[in-house]
């Protein structure tokens, strides 16, 4: 069962925005349920959350007795929700079957309708990917323009800053199309939770030296430069893996297979490398003793390479902002994934990336949008 | 000007084998020219590979003022040639232009003729891999039952062992039948150069979650699982991008377009995690006393992360051994490529991959090797 909050907000609208562009105040709906610790690190995150943005609101949907202890909370609206989608539900039970899920009801919350502005500006979920994404597109359908939403990361760079890359597992088979469409959703991002304007946009790569890209990269590469011409996005050619660390462009474009791959693998090294570091310095009672004088530099590294500061995904191409969170996320995690989606929100994001991609399709003639393009894979 | 040496030894032929079925003694011709150092790296690497190995032979390929400080070394052969490929050296020019280039000279000591062996059981080149592969591929020609070539190189893992990804980037379009085909060299290359029988297979994918590949990986893992149901290979299943690092199979099998972005990605991931720890430890007074302190320790972590370890790709699918250098390798690296190659050699990999390859063309009725199931590419 639903309870509407009482006042409703539409990012659409201009009600609610400040003299200077951004919305106030922002209102973000929390499946309180997702991850693998669900209310326990949710809640806690949601709280600091608050303390952090006096004019945020969160509408905290969950089972009624996990998320009662926030009932007093201020600016917060309780919805309940009699269902879980659980880490392993396949997508279907998520979809078809589950139809009172916290993940769903949450994700309602930032469906607008012809009647009613939506309840809240973004959704915030930790649970599982494929049910999210599914049944996000479900309910709120692609931006006109759009043909398939995109998952979109931050990694950390040698510049001490994040490079955002996309898609990461959404679409495993792109044509150029959708690579380009992938270019603005993330410009349209970059700018509005980094705050960076015509931030540049590497198409992923493989060595030159071995062989120049296939197909599906060539055409892209001609429609990302077209697209430039026009000013339409901030193009800078060719990336290769090693760039995303580098920092050499502020986004990175690649299909979802290669995305998830690279991700994957950049934390599979991480966690190496912590082990081996881990088992370097506890070693003897020396290398015990060395660690403790290396202690607080070690920590300030850590720091640096700290993936929960970088938490919270962002499915793009949505009528609706809805943010993903890393399952296994800690409260301090959660709390940046409420970050993102409050930045993505009060920046107006889904006005952008309708605009841009509005702008993108009248400047260029991009033909079919399943042409024969799609055909020969983004290997 | 190529100078073919005295004796000649050919890996097919039973002559130089020992009862133990290795080969004895092992020759290898090095492209002396090749990578951003050329001689001035290979040589001392060349020199320090001959000592540790009493039974290996070396066929020295070079412009002859370059390798004329290696003339009086014993167990060295001399072989002229008039050009160098450069490491900008497009691939035509390696092919048509430059046909006395020490990288085509070193190569050509692996082709055996009718009427003669070959010269070198194994060559090692730092020269361009888009060079190397083309011409490799031009005058070796590939096995009988390989369509295409693979580029196989090893990255630690978390066991303390080495994981085999193939392929690096030879193939950026990949069939079902390519990604068997590599899981059969790979698994030679692993029983050959690592002494591991029945190494097992991972056919890299993305998360289940999110969606469980496309068409050509579900076609590959039908494939892999036949294959080792006839007991052809040790199939474990698919893996994901993390499982490299972790060592969940000894090999990990994907197309080049994807094996590139991981491998480079990886590179990116480690340089800046090594920039960020000194950056951390050369911070000020104090940092630089804790690194006086923690240096034996991270000394050690670096030790067991070293790239130089692994250096030392191998093209496989060929008739002939040829191994790929990092083209800025320093002695240590360039040494542990002419390793590789040796133990390759010794073991006898160019039949392995023969054999293998053969059984599994009798075992299963791979269809038309360039078939429709190429279309639609391995994201």
């Amino acid at each position: 069962m639903t309870v509407t909050p009482s006042s409703a907000l539409s990012s659409h609208s201009s009600a609610g925005r400040t003299a200077s562009g951004v919305l106030s105040p922002v209102r973000i709906a929390v499946d309180c349920m997702g991850g693998d610790h669900g209310p326990s690190i949710t809640l806690p995150a949601c709280q600091a959350f608050l303390a952090r943005h006096p004019d945020a609101e969160l509408v905290l949907v969950g089972l009624p007795e996990a998320i009662r202890p926030a009932a007093h909370w201020p600016r917060v609206t309780l919805v309940n929700a009699s269902e879980v989608v659980t880490m392993d539900d396949p997508v279907e039970v998520a979809l078809r079957r589950k139809k009172d899920s916290s993940m769903r009801v949450a994700i309602s919350q930032v469906k607008a309708t012809a009647d009613q502005p939506a309840a809240a500006h973004a959704c915030v979920s930790a649970g599982n990917t494929g049910a999210l994404m599914a049944v996000a597109r479900y309910l709120l359908k692609t931006v006109e323009g759009i043909d398939r939403p995109a998952i979109a990361t931050v990694m950390p760079n040698q510049k001490d800053g994040f490079t955002t890359v996309l898609d990461l597992g959404a679409n495993v088979d792109c044509s150029a199309e959708h690579l380009l469409q992938f270019a603005v959703m993330g410009s349209a991002l970059v700018a509005a939770v980094d705050g960076k304007d015509n931030p540049t946009v590497g198409l992923l790569n493989i060595g030159e030296e071995v062989i120049k890209g296939n197909e599906v990269i060539k055409q892209a590469g001609e429609l990302l430069r077209a697209a430039h011409e026009r000013g339409l996005l901030n193009f800078h050619g060719n990336v290769e893996g090693n760039d995303i660390f580098k920092g050499t462009s502020d986004i990175v474009v690649c299909d979802g297979f290669v995305g998830n791959v690279a991700l994957k693998t950049s934390e599979g090294l991480a966690m190496m490398m912590a082990t081996f570091i881990k088992q370097e310095f506890t070693r003897n009672i020396f290398t015990k003793m060395a660690a403790l004088v290396a202690m607080p530099v070690l920590n300030q590294f850590k720091k640096r390479v700290d993936h929960r500061r970088y938490n919270g995904a962002a499915l793009l191409g949505l009528r609706g902002l809805v943010f993903k969170s890393h399952g296994s996320a800690d409260a301090f995690a959660f709390e940046h994934a409420l970050n993102r989606a409050y930045d993505a929100a009060r920046h107006r994001l889904l006005d952008r990336v309708h605009d841009q991609i509005a702008a993108t399709l009248d400047s260029l003639p991009s033909g079919d949008q399943d042409s024969a393009a799609g055909v020969g894979q983004a290997a």
